[in-house]
């Protein structure tokens, strides 16, 4: 096996989690779960299959002083900050470049810091397996998740052929990446089967994964090589600056997942949630016998099917039930269960009348 | 027309209104509407036709500081503080004996301080309509709420003879007082007629009152003389403790009102309501067009009939209708609205498990 590189990818705002997530602390720096925020619980992941010094971290600028602080067990040279989000292929393009110079036959695992895994162990195979696929074949890994119900609120993969073999974990060739699918859709995927959650999580040779990049979004490869070639010079902040600012926003499924035809896909049977609002994080949290999720100081009365989350006051819930409540300094969200994703709404107000002590 | 002093009774701990409302900070102390507190409002109403030199205020010890503070147009001398509280006839009967030392001829209009009454000019009318019963027939005169719905929530007071003659505000001799009734039998004395909301406001002679606890309430009469006895001297404060400390808690409806002949009832049409809990703050507050009645910072989506009051956060309300949802320093309560009795369970909670950082 080559040398394993893990990119997390950190730069999301996460404004489907106020109040818990701010502007200068969104989702992935959250203790949602126990003590360890959800980054730090990513980090552990790898940590159990690959040196510290191979974890990279993809960033924004606006989030480096809670990165460095729930970082402190990587090298800082580790840190890559983007200067401005631009999604996740130019994302991991540029981390790319970073590891090339290193390694270019390096395995890159590439993961987003927000996610809800389980099963550190199974998680470790599947990627494991992955990197195998991407070393022999020359090829980019999906890991896809097995659906355990017809969900609209992620986008699929289609398999095409099996090349399990002798394998433990299956594994397949990718027909198509769609898009998140209706109800009706959603249910005739899972009728038919060969369809998995995308879980945006990627693995594949450095150099062949630039090789994409260079082939369906060209423009990008040039950009980013003018940014490799001052790496480590003191122009570099500059010059990455200057270009990064300049580059199509556009996601990796989009720009090149959908186009090459060296894709693969592993299965995922962990416990995988991508914790996309309150609703989700509700749903994988620990219950008491009145089905309530809390955390924090609280006073429950007459009240069940709730989330309460408070982190320095106190929360009183009196006769209400299916909802979600959560204290975060000096704001407060109280929410139905049902309407977790109009949350954004919340933060749209607040952006355009100007409360940024609020966000 | 004899001097007229009010003594308003501001000693209630209001755990109805946590968490607005805390041991050091009740209800009568809370700026529920504009920008004057309940007490305030009180204040003022009474300083329409009466000199604040003859405004009086009995409360705990535990509410100096507050109390101080927000009655600084007062003479500091006019705060009465009770070592304990002991409900409102030993808190009357308390004021009747500072009273009687300076004029036992006066007229005394009690009322508490944590009603809601608009329309300052009727109250000042009705007041000084039963100051003149009271005067004229040495009575004590209670002022009866015109009921407009058979609230359970309220006690309630029958008339007999009507005595209004030639004066412009209705008054009746008083058949008796009834306790709260149930749903059925306050729809009964709406159809039959004759019955006011106990509303707490009683006016009378302060010596009449006096001779009323001699005859009614002998102990606690031969008690407030040997405290009246000391008023002005050194050892005033520790007699006034001993004392009262063993009195009886009794309030002046069941200790005089339910016993005495010289009974008189004078008509209330102004705006009244006791604000037994957020839901009569909620009724009475004024609403936005969806029936939402905000104070503070808050984003409310897709919320309707609502009371949502922040002290010094932002609250947001998605996906809601008929909660309360009060922040208050550390403390959040969400409530279902007709829930809104159950606060006190809250109190009780924290109370009991010694959580007074929160109270």
């Amino acid at each position: 096996m080559k040398k394993l590189y893990s990119l997390i990818m950190a730069g999301g705002s996460g404004t489907r989690f106020w109040p818990g997530s701010k502007a200068a602390k969104p989702k992935q720096y959250l203790n949602l779960f126990g003590s360890e925020s959800l980054l730090q619980s990513t980090i552990s992941r790898f940590a159990k299959f690959t040196s510290n010094d191979n974890i990279y971290i993809v960033s924004g600028k606006n989030q480096a002083k809670v990165l460095e602080e729930q970082t402190t067990m990587l090298p800082k040279s580790n840190l890559i900050y983007e200067p401005v989000g631009k999604n996740t292929l130019p994302c991991i393009g540029l981390a790319a470049m970073f590891a090339e110079k290193e390694n270019p036959d390096g395995i890159m695992v590439v993961s987003p810091a927000d996610h809800l895994i389980e099963n550190d162990e199974l998680f470790k195979d599947t990627v494991l397996a992955a990197s195998k696929i991407a070393d022999k074949r020359d090829g980019i890994v999906t890991i896809g998740i097995t659906p355990t119900y017809p969900a609209t609120g992620y986008g699929y993969v289609q398999t095409a052929e099996d090349i399990t073999g002798s394998e433990k974990i299956r594994q397949y060739k990718v027909e198509q990446f769609v898009e998140k699918p209706d109800e009706t859709t959603a249910k005739s995927y899972l009728a038919k089967g060969g369809f998995f959650w995308n879980s945006g999580l990627f693995v594949f040779k450095v150099s062949v994964f630039i090789d994409a990049v260079k082939e369906f979004a060209p423009q990008l490869y040039s950009d980013l090589r003018k940014i490799q070639a001052e790496l480590g010079m003191p122009t570099f902040e500059n010059t990455l600056d200057t270009i990064y600012r300049a580059v199509e926003s556009i996601s990796v499924d989009y720009g090149i997942m959908e186009h090459a035809r060296n894709i693969y896909l592993v299965e995922g049977n962990f416990v995988w949630n991508d914790l996309g609002s309150w609703e989700s994080v509700y749903l994988t949290s620990k219950k008491d016998e009145n089905q309530n999720a809390v955390s924090g100081e609280s006073v429950i009365i007459d009240s069940k099917n709730s989330y309460v989350s408070s982190d320095s006051g106190l929360i009183a819930l009196v006769g209400l039930d299916d909802v979600i409540v959560v204290q975060d300094g000096n704001t407060t969200l109280v929410c139905k269960r049902d309407k977790a994703e109009e949350v954004k709404k919340v933060v749209d107000n607040l952006k355009s009348n100007y409360k940024s002590q609020f966000l």
